[in-house]
C-alpha cells in the first residue's frame, strides 16, 4: 500500500507493480493497492509475505521503484494463442510465480492456456525442470522408491498401506503427498489426523533414517513449491491438466531423489480419466521417465468405484487402521494396496518378477507393516489414539430394497467436500454398502460427517438435489 | 474480513465466500479474509463497494452465511473443456460476475476459456442478451446512429470527428466509447484530456437533446457493466477474444438503442486481425445484425499502419483538432473519418449511395463540424483551452538518412503505454514522419512524452531494445 500522492507522482494505479528494494539489494514485485490516511507520503506498508521475505523491520528504508513489465505474462499470452514455448520461456513463466512476480490472476491464465493447448513432452520437461531448480532438494542415500497415484477415486487411501509395507522391506520411501487437489481429502490430509505432516528437510531426513519412509506434506518442504501456487489456483475451478499433473508428480519425485518410481492410473467412468486417456498419459509418463532417466513403471487400475468405506479425512485414516491392523478391513482398499506395494517391491528388485504381491501380503499379515506405521507415525509426533470425532452427522437410510449399481466418484467426492472437505478433517461420507451390494429397506446407506451444522445442512440439500447421480441404484432411494 | 474464531466456528478458509444480507434481506456474496486483532469475534469488516451496495452504515446488524457454491464456476470448467453453453448458463455466469459473486481469478479462467474455445453465435448472441440485461438502458428518440472500430491501429482518432460530422447533419449519435484495452489510448481517454467523459444516463439524454451527440465513456453509465469487468481482467494479459469483442461492442449499442451501426474492421499485419480473419468477423457481426434487427454495416480497413502523428490521449485530441479546425490536419486521419462519416450517412440515409463522402467533406469544409464538436465539448463541461502538456520529453533523431517501410501498431503502441498511456494523459509518441517518408540525418523521428521522469527511461530503453520492431527502416536508427 502507498500514499495516493506518491502514487499520483509515481504514475502508478491499484494493481500496477512496484519492485521493493532492502538494504541488501533484495528486490520483491508485489502489486499495488492505494489508500490515503493511513499512511505518510513517503511511507509504505506491505505483507507479512514481503515482510519476512525481504526480512523488514518497522520504520526501515526501502527502496522502491517500478519494475520492467515482466515478460513471462507474454509467454502466457503466447501459450493462449497456442504456440509452443521455450525452455527459457517456461523458466521465465515459473521464476516469476516463484517470487511472486505475476499474480494469482495471471497464474489463471497460464493454468488455462496449458489446460485447453497442452505441453509438449519438451515443454513439460522443462516445466518440471524449472519446477525442481525454484526448489529444495532432499538428499537422501540408498534406494529411493516412491509411488503416485494420478487421483479421482474416492477414498482410495492406498498410500500410508504401501508405505508401511516398502519401508519394512527395507526400502527407503520419502514419501511426500500433496493435499487434495480436486477430491474430498489427499493422503496428507489423511495422516495430518493422527500426526504431523509438515516438517523441515533437515527433520524429514532424520525421520526417514529412523523409520526408512515417512508420509508427510510435500508444500511445506520447498521442493518444487510453485507446483503449490499453482495448485492453489487451479482448485478455484477444480480443473488439473495433464500437462501439470505430470510435471507436478514428476517434480517432486525428483526433488526428493527417488529413481524407482511406481504410477497408478485409475481409469474409468467417474474418474479423471477414460481408459483411453490413460493409456496416452502412461506413455508420457514413461517417455518423460526415460528422459530424466529414471526407473518409471506405469500401471493402469480400474478406477470406477470408490476404494474403502469411508471418504474424508478421519473416515479414511480409519480405514487404512483397519487394514493395518487386520480387523475386518475394505476388502477392496486391502486388495489394491497389496497389488501396488507387490510392483513397487518386484520394481525395487526386493521381489522376483510376480513374487510381489506374495511378499506384500506376507508383511502385512505378520503385523509388520502396523508396526511400521506406528513407528513413522510417531516419528512424526502423532499417535493413533487421538483421532478427531465429527460433531454432527445425518444417516441415509434405504426407503426400500434396492442393489447399488454404481457410486460415482466425483459425485460422492463433490458431497463429502459440501460437508468441509478436505479443510474440516472430520467431515465426509461413510459407506455402508458398495456396487453390487443388496440394501434392504430400512438399513443404513451412507452417513454423512461434518464438524459444521450449515456445512451438514448444505451436504443433505447437495444429497437430495444429486441423489441419483450419486448413486445409481435399481430402485430410488426414499 | 471476519475474526478467526468465527471462521473456526463457521468452518471458513481465506479465499472462501459467504453471504452477507442486510435489513433488506439484499444479499451479496463475498470473498473472506480472516484477521486475529482489528475485530471482534461477532465484527465484521467489509469492503466500500460492498457497503455502498448494501447501504450499510457502521455497527450495522447483518447476517452472514456459508453460500452454495456459484454454479457459474462449473459452466466456466464447462467451456474451458470445450463444451458449448446454454442460455441460462451464460446468464448465470454473466449475472455472478455482475454482482461480484466470482473473483477476478475465476473470470480470468472464462475469458481465457472463451479465448481459446470462441462462442457459437448463438452463445455470443445469449452473452449480448446477458449484458444488456444485467444494465442500463439509454432511452431516446429518433434516428439513433452508432460507429464503432474494432480497434488495434494506434492513434485513429476518427470517432470525434465522424460524431461532429454526423450531429451536424441531424444524425443522433450518442456515442459511448471503453477506455483502451489494447492500444494506449481510447476515445474515452482523448476526450477525456479536454472534457468530462463521466456523466449520468440522464445527463447524458440532456446533452444528445441538445447537441445530436456526446462522447462519453460507457462504463460509467452502467450500460452491459459487464463488459467493463471483463475487459479490467482483459488488459492484465492484453488480450481481446473474438466473441467477447462482438459482445462488448453489440451489447453496449443495444443498451444505447441504436439501430444503425457501422462497424470499422482495420485488418493488417500489426493490426488485431488479418484480412482473413477481418472477413470471417464481418460474417459475424452481420448474422448478429439480423439476429437483433439491425442495420449493420461493415467495412474493412487497411490497418498496417498508424493513422496520425500523435498516439496516446493528448497527442491524439490535438490531430483530431486539426482536422476539425482544417489547420494543417494528418492527411491520413482526415480521409479515413470522411469516408467512414460517409458510409454513417448513406446507411442512415441522410446521403444517396455515393454520395456520403461529399456530403461529409462538405460539412467539414463548413466549419459545422468543428462547431458542433465545440458544442459537444462545452455540453460534456469542457473546453479547447486546457489541454494538457507532458513534464517530460525525449526526442529521437535520425543518425543518417533513412527511408520509413512500416511502422508497427503494436510496437508503437507498446512504446506509448511503456510512457504511461492511457492513464498518463500527456504520455505518449508522436510520428515526425510516416511510411514511405524519408528521413534525413539529423531529423526529428519521433518524440515520447510522459509525465513521469521514470516512465520516460522506461520507455526510452523500450524504445532502444525493440527499435527494429517498431520502425522498419532503410537504415538503422542511430
Amino acid at each position: 500500500m502507498i500514499h495516493h500522492e506518491a502514487a499520483t507522482e509515481l504514475n502508478i494505479h491499484v494493481g500496477e507493480r512496484l519492485s521493493i528494494k532492502n538494504k541488501n539489494n533484495k528486490k520483491i514485485i508485489a502489486v499495488v493497492d492505494i489508500v490515503s490516511k493511513i499512511l505518510k507520503t513517503n511511507e509504505i506498508a506491505v505483507s507479512e509475505d514481503i515482510l519476512k521475505n525481504l526480512n523488514l523491520k518497522n520504520k526501515e528504508i526501502v527502496e522502491v521503484e517500478i519494475p520492467e513489465f515482466p515478460r513471462s505474462i507474454s509467454f502466457i499470452k503466447k501459450k493462449l494463442r497456442g504456440k509452443r514455448l521455450t525452455k527459457y520461456e517456461i523458466n521465465e513463466i515459473i521464476k516469476d510465480i516463484s517470487n511472486n512476480s505475476i499474480s494469482e490472476t495471471e497464474i489463471a491464465f497460464f493454468i488455462a492456456a496449458v489446460f485447453i493447448r497442452d505441453l509438449s513432452l519438451d515443454e513439460t520437461k522443462s516445466l518440471i525442470e524449472s519446477m525442481v531448480n525454484t526448489g529444495e532438494k532432499l538428499n537422501l542415500k540408498g534406494k529411493i522408491v516412491d509411488k503416485h497415484s494420478i487421483g479421482g477415486v474416492a477414498g482410495n487411501r492406498v498410500t500410508p498401506i504401501i508405505v508401511s509395507i516398502c519401508a519394512s522391506a527395507g526400502l527407503t520411501i520419502p514419501k511426500t503427498s500433496s493435499r487434495a487437489i480436486t477430491s474430498a481429502s489427499g493422503t496428507a490430509d489423511v495422516i495430518e489426523t493422527i500426526a504431523k505432516v509438515e516438517f523441515s528437510l533437515e527433520e524429514i531426513k532424520k525421520i526417514v533414517k529412523k523409520t526408512n519412509g515417512c508420509l508427510v506434506w510435500g508444500g511445506a518442504l520447498g521442493l518444487a513449491p510453485v507446483d503449490d501456487k499453482i495448485i492453489k489456483v487451479e482448485r478455484i475451478l477444480n480443473i488439473d491438466s495433464s500437462a501439470q499433473m505430470l510435471a507436478s508428480i514428476l517434480s517432486k519425485k525428483i526433488s526428493v531423489g527417488s529413481k524407482y518410481i511406481l504410477i497408478e492410473i485409475p481409469y474409468g467412468d467417474s474418474c479423471k480419466v477414460t481408459k483411453k486417456q490413460a493409456i496416452i498419459l502412461k506413455d508420457k509418463f514413461l517417455k518423460l521417465g526415460e528422459k530424466f532417466g529414471l526407473n518409471l513403471e506405469v500401471v493402469l487400475t480400474d478406477g470406477s468405484e470408490p476404494i474403502g468405506n469411508g471418504i474424508g479425512p478421519v473416515l479414511e485414516i480409519k480405514d487404512v487402521l483397519k487394514v493395518l491392523k487386520r480387523e475386518d478391513p475394505p476388502k477392496d482398499l486391502e486388495e489394491k494396496s497389496i497389488f501396488l506395494a507387490g510392483k513397487l517391491l518386484e520394481l525395487a528388485g526386493k521381489a522376483e518378477k510376480g513374487k510381489g504381491e506374495e511378499l506384500a501380503k506376507n508383511i502385512l499379515n505378520s503385523g509388520k507393516a502396523f508396526e511400521k506405521f506406528k513407528e513413522i507415525i510417531e516419528a512424526q509426533d502423532g499417535n493413533l489414539k487421538t483421532i478427531p470425532t465429527p460433531k454432527f452427522s445425518y444417516t441415509i437410510k434405504a426407503k426400500m430394497k434396492f442393489k447399488i449399481l454404481h457410486i460415482n466418484n466425483r459425485f460422492i467426492n463433490n458431497l463429502a467436500k459440501s460437508a468441509g472437505c478436505p479443510e474440516d478433517k472430520t467431515a465426509g461420507v461413510y459407506l455402508y454398502k458398495k456396487k453390487g451390494n443388496i440394501v434392504e429397506a430400512k438399513e443404513n446407506v451412507l452417513t454423512i460427517y461434518s464438524s459444521s451444522k450449515e456445512r451438514l445442512n448444505h451436504a443433505i440439500k447437495f444429497f437430495k438435489k444429486n441423489k441419483n447421480k450419486i448413486l445409481k441404484t435399481t430402485h430410488f432411494l426414499k
